[in-house]
């Protein structure tokens, strides 16, 4: 007896849809046969709403955000803080950023991080774009908001490198305990920078 | 300052993507975010590929499973035993039964089953056509793959009573105690339909 399998065009959408992060084999055909199913026009509106993005959004040509003009929405605001630029590794980290409010200055994403494993090196981050900018916007602070990881660090140091010869202000975020974590999850490392970085109390 | 939110875009796409079972808030930004940044043509031939399933995958018109015929590739083969008819809720509910490989018979997908809560009655299932296969094909057995669930009995009691005046035997899935489930977390409906369904020991 032949093995049944779903027609094909049901077996590509499946492998299509699992290539989307986050979603396993499971879950990729769980949501092909809702598709298939769906009575009203919904699968015909996703596949829209995939080709519209795609191809009207493109990054911001100074900042890197995501936008459908040259300049983004924070880039077009004259009301943000010129003086200060926060540098990300991705544009996907600048909403994040943005959410806590804790910053009122522009963004620059590099594009990545300097991780030789994964062949990336400084030439393939928008560094001299970033240089190029720190020359014409003439901010007072540069802010590295890379990761804490091993390509962060590398990333920040390759960075404070560079920029030392320009007259800015280079500083990063701080390293220390995660809200709401207890001295008894964070590992050694954490404790450590925590520690080093302790800042006095203000009673 | 204004609140900076994605581009509009962005937006509908997210939308529609939170809209697919199984995909919250956060992972339809982060598919979003990811078709968008997807250097190559990832997100297209996935709009494609929605494109290509929803057009062209019909019901079976005999028994309701997914195909780009008229008829499956089950109700097409003629090595699959006539005389067993297995009736399911939702053609999704097939291939999960035909990867058990404990059934080589035909199905009958009813495209739902009696909920009075949800209005789905008798008339919203296909169980005209159920009878017009059984006068036609005139199989030995219809089998009841129904759920072991409220919705579930109250749909196979209804079948069972219809399909009483045709000449042929109804059965329905065994209810027990699942693979791998101890007694001690079966809860008591389940110990029940298992002590009164028991089996005869093959030794």
């Amino acid at each position: 007896m032949r093995r049944i399998e779903y027609p094909a065009a049901i077996k590509a959408l499946v492998a299509e849809l699992k290539r989307m992060p986050g979603v396993g084999p499971r879950s990729a055909e769980r949501i092909a046969l809702w598709m298939i199913q769906s009575r009203d026009a919904r699968a015909g509106e996703i596949a829209r709403a995939i080709g519209d993005a795609t191809q009207t959004i493109k990054p911001c040509t100074r900042c890197g955000f995501f936008t459908t003009d040259l300049l983004c929405e924070i880039c077009s605001d004259p009301a943000r803080e010129a003086g200060l630029i926060c540098v990300v590794e991705q544009p996907t980290e600048i909403l994040p950023l943005e959410r806590t409010g804790a910053f009122r200055g522009r963004y620059h994403a590099l594009g990545g991080r300097i991780a030789p494993l994964d062949h990336v090196g400084p030439e393939d981050l928008r560094i001299d774009a970033l240089i190029e900018r720190i020359k014409t916007e003439q901010p007072t602070e540069i802010i590295l908001a890379v990761g804490a990881d091993v390509e962060g660090e590398a990333t920040a140091s390759y960075l404070a490198g560079i920029l030392r010869e320009l007259p800015v202000t280079v500083t990063r975020l701080a390293q220390g305990l995660p809200a709401g974590g207890g001295l008894e999850s964070a590992d050694e490392l954490t404790l450590s920078r925590a520690m080093s970085g302790r800042t006095p109390m203000r009673a």
